[in-house]
């Protein structure tokens, strides 16, 4: 077996670009770093701030936390709790004792006490209405708790994927959207990406290396989107191309300007319902839970 | 075994969009009306132009000569002999069965009587040296013989997976040249492709229906281009969402215009070997095959 490039020991990992192999302790190192400098670079967080870490008990948002903690930074973690038969209860253990592990505060909220219903509840495209449901209530809950900002494990392979994917559809108004650090706007609060650069891959070993308590249980709902289709289809051309998903989206930073077509007659307002931050009359969240019946 | 839509014959081919069966009759009816509203719609040849067909011994540029033939267009072919091994006798061959066939005039250059090489003999990436020297070859030989326009063979498929390579480079410049009908300039005749439009299963399809002669022989020193692999993942992508080429490439050609970068300072000129026009002081032509070296 190949040893270190940086000591005696046998290697843990093989990387691509720069091709190296490490062994267990300097990956950990390097992958740290790569993060540290992907904070700067894109003035993501300071160690100011009150971070809250989105975590669902897999492996991108654990090791965000995880690496944020190690760092330095003031995190505190968020879950939801979905209801979805086993996978919510699998999930939620996993998450405890990741907190517990961290030693932060972990905050659930569950959906039910706010909908009435659950995910196994809800009718028709339950990928897209979960994602809705995620991002509205983790924004709801660091903006009346006093958070700058909310970190999400989203990593280079999730990235590159939705930007094909917005590409092949040509979906001009997300291709100008993708981007590390969104800023915050009235009621909505600030959102990084920390593993922006980062390939899954990569996490998925640090996260091993580092012991992070993580679940691969996967939700049954879960449909199979084209987006999975390009992910595979990008590690594919890896194997021709190594560092091809990093260039491409490094590519797509230069160039996404392309993509901005102002629209100066669109304004943010507050949902009719819950006052938060809304682009129509009643936002997302209150229109798929239908909890705008609730109030005639 | 399913029938034709239109017919009580059995079906020949399935069609994906829309999705039906046809007879052999009635798909190469299909086929050549497909191919005349693309030359409706974007202006691409008239009945009083000299047309020059480009033909490798191939499908593509067979079934361009032959759909064009149908269709009363006034054609010729032009055939380069590129000396290799086998596959030039080969394609030769082919090409000239073809002519008879459609009793129309075949013009054919030999490289080594141009450059005093074959493509055995050229070293560095042979498949870019081949694409420049057919390019060069025919456009001037198009010139010098008072043709209108060159029609070569290229198909949607060839089209998306350039398309799809040059996003993924990110190659601006590139994005936003593709198109179904190249204007002339100075010494560049007018450029026209007339299966943009059309996928390479159908061309295939048709020409076995049409009885075209045609060679599968392969160049012995083609590259795996990475493009090849995109070709197969645009049919793997198909299966789920038919038709994805083509609308692919629809939405290309309403947005290709946010790619359009203007160099100003930019302006062709003549080469000062062979005279054609040019980018350079000498053209890419004249410098691969180093025929500069002779004039001194
Ligand atoms: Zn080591
Ligand atoms: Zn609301
Ligand atoms: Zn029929
Ligand atoms: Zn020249």
């Amino acid at each position: 077996m190949a040893k270190c490039k940086f000591c005696d020991k046998e290697n843990y990992i093989k990387l691509k670009s720069p091709n190296m192999y490490l062994c267990k302790e300097y990956f950990v190192e390097y992958f740290e770093n790569r993060v540290k400098k992907s904070i700067e670079k894109y003035k993501m967080l300071n160690k100011d701030e009150k971070i809250l870490v989105a975590v669902s008990g897999g492996k991108d948002g654990h090791a965000a936390a995880w690496v944020l903690k190690k760092l330095g930074y003031n995190i505190e973690l968020f879950h939801i709790n979905l209801g979805i038969k086993d996978f919510s209860e699998i999930s939620l253990e996993t998450v405890k004792k990741l907190a517990e592990k961290l030693e932060v505060p972990l905050h659930v909220v569950n959906l039910k006490d706010i909908t009435g219903k659950t995910m196994e509840d809800v009718r028709g495209k339950k990928c897209s209405i979960c994602g809705t449901t995620k991002r509205y209530l983790m924004n709801k809950f660091g903006y009346e708790n006093g958070f700058d900002v909310i970190v999400t494990g989203h990593n280079l392979d999730d990235e590159v994927s939705f930007i094909l994917n917005n590409i092949l559809n040509w979906n001009i108004r997300y291709l100008a959207k993708h981007e590390p650090v969104l800023p915050a706007h009235d009621k909505f609060l600030k959102k990084v990406k920390i593993f922006f650069e980062i390939e899954e891959e990569l996490i998925l070993k640090y996260a091993e290396a580092e012991g992070i308590p993580f679940t691969t249980a996967k939700c049954r709902f879960a449909e199979k989107a084209i987006t999975l289709k390009h992910r595979a289809y990008f590690n594919e051309l890896e194997k021709e191309r190594p560092n091809i998903k990093y260039q491409f989206l490094s590519g797509y930073m230069k160039n996404r300007h392309l993509f901005k077509v102002e629209d100066e007659n669109f304004q943010f307002r507050e949902c009719e319902v819950c006052g938060m931050t809304s682009a129509g009359r009643i936002c997302s969240f209150c229109r798929v839970w239908k909890l705008y019946k609730k109030k005639k």
